[in-house]
């Protein structure tokens, strides 16, 4: 059974675990950063049926007092309601301030179980346990909790490190073809970055046969972002290639697709402006369409320049008049291209199949 | 007109500015700390008729754009739904992360505000303009921000300090007699932990006559706590005199008795409590008691120890089986007395006045 390590450095120092079997060792994964305590494991009811039992008997086993509170699956659960009710189960649970949660879930249990670590009694530790690919390489590591308000995504959070990840790879089995592809945008991304290797395997198709490797590569790519920019105020905005465009997208389809899937098409379409604009190497865009298409990933959407306006003008990146993008030089490497908001428009157009 | 001004020293430092006339140099005073940009001003409706316009006007003259959010004025309010309601305003009005919150009123509307300012976008920046001697002196510096859930007055929240605070001391001239009161009692806390000066004017029943003085050293004492323990790990829960069982008393009557006026009668029990255990000089409690009489404070509760306990069981500076209490040595001076819950019946009986 191998586990690759890889260590985050910031205002805390945390390991982010990769490995098959780790569900069943969260007692003592846990023991080796925490002391025995009591324990909220936060997950949805998706997650929970498969995975609670055996985390559970895990920490207990190991001295923790394990207590759970499971929400309804669904981005839709990522609200201030939801959130609400994980306090109050926190409270009438009367943890302390040095007990514990842990995220067991996709993005949306470790967002909101985060943003309650992060803000119940002002702060107390949690775990990051993702079950999902999307979450393993994204939402999990970098410290940022959240949850959706009806004006957007994500506008309502906290900065918060976990105190460790744990990503076991076997949970990634259980997810459905669709689900799976959808956290391989998020990796293509990060090769798109700056890992050939990355593009490599997803340009063989072959993900799936090199997950922890993919995982490991993914994680790494994002701490070396994270602990340069820890706050989000400089570097870290290449995290978000493609992702202007792509939460714009999911806002006006109300959320019904999904996040990576959406970040796919963000990412096509910021590459193909990039190309009109003379900022990317042409025929960037039509290898990134083969690499996504490969992992059965959409490349494009149907909704009009002015709704993905409206969607993208509520991007949390937005500093007053002006909005940084994150622009593919060419597989591997980007840049930060800075425009006015009115000019936004023009680069949706561009980006558009029909405008090349 | 003067102004007193007390540099917090911090993760970020920042002024406390404390005279008469500031309210309508708002947009000055801001100015020197932030480029002008929107500003939502979050009060109350009794503080809102009193002062919004003349700080919105005072903001607009110096090239910010106020927009301003009105909410019931009441403790009831400290909820997650009014928070919501905050974060969806911000939102609807695009604040972006360079924008500013500037709270205005009492501790519910700081407090709120601040965790609002803490959490929109994972944080933005706020300023404190404190308009009641109680926020004046507590709420406002020290960067604890929070909001009530049903299981305890500020279980959620964040550490964020402001930007400045502007404490308009013409303001508390529109406070009710009780409500002025109320704000006295932390000051007397104040002097209790180590201030001679502020024990002698509220013995003299001169805090109005001196109310700039007395505002500074409380300002001050708090600061200096505040500077060696920013996350209430330590030397900070000294703030807390009076506040385990004035929190309970708070808890128990449902919030329809003032903080402050709890905290005196905490101050009160946990003193008698220290003369019973031998902790506290014989006499304290005599003499504590007539200070805050002389500022018609109550000293006494007709509550039960197991009602008591139950409340006080919640408070957030329990760690696991243990709770930190601060006991007065003498008017001036406490000490931090720890121990396992189990004997916190034990020390409420002790406090009460049947017991001596």
């Amino acid at each position: 059974m191998s586990t690759t390590t890889i260590r985050v450095h910031c205002s805390r120092d945390y390991d982010v675990l990769i490995g098959s079997g780790l569900l069943q060792e969260t007692g003592k994964l846990v023991e080796e950063v925490h002391n025995p305590c009591k324990v909220a494991i936060v997950s949805d009811s998706n997650v929970a049926p498969l995975y609670l039992d055996k985390v559970a008997a895990s920490l207990s086993a190991a001295g923790f007092t394990p207590v759970s509170f499971v929400f309804p699956a669904g981005e839709a659960s990522k609200n201030l309601s939801v959130y609400a009710d994980i306090l109050n189960f926190c409270a009438e649970q009367r943890l302390t301030r040095t007990d514990l949660i842990v995220a067991l879930g996709g993005g949306v249990t470790g967002d909101m179980a985060g943003f309650a670590a992060a803000s119940y009694l002002r702060g107390i530790e949690y775990v990051q346990m993702p079950t999902s690919l999307l979450a393993a390489v994204d939402s999990s590591v970098g410290g940022k909790t959240a949850v959706d308000i009806p004006a957007g995504k994500n506008l309502v959070g906290a900065f918060m490190q976990p105190l460790r990840v744990i990503c076991d790879i076997d949970a990634f089995e259980t997810l459905t073809e669709e689900v799976f592809h959808d956290g391989c945008a998020e990796c293509i991304k990060y090769g798109v970055l700056e890992s050939p290797r990355l593009l490599e395997i997803f340009a063989e198709g072959t993900a799936k046969e090199n997950i922890e490797e993919v995982v490991a590569i993914s994680v790494q790519t994002k701490a070396n972002y994270v602990e340069n920019d820890e706050f989000d105020t400089g570097l870290r905005r290449y995290l978000n290639l493609g992702h202007t465009i792509g939460h714009a997208i999911e806002r006006t389809a109300n959320f019904t697709l999904m996040h990576g899937h959406c970040v796919a098409i963000g990412m096509v379409m910021i590459a193909r402006a990039g190309e009109g604009l003379y900022l990317t190497e042409p025929g960037t865009t039509e290898k990134l369409i083969r690499i996504l298409e490969t992992n059965e990933l959409p490349i494009s959407c149907d909704f009009t320049t002015e709704e993905l306006l409206d969607g993208a003008l509520a991007d949390k990146k937005r500093k007053g008049d002006l909005i940084s993008l994150i622009v593919p030089k060419h597989l591997g490497e980007c840049l930060t291209h800075t425009v006015p908001v009115t000019e936004l428009g023009t680069i949706i157009d561009l980006g558009k199949e029909t405008s090349v």
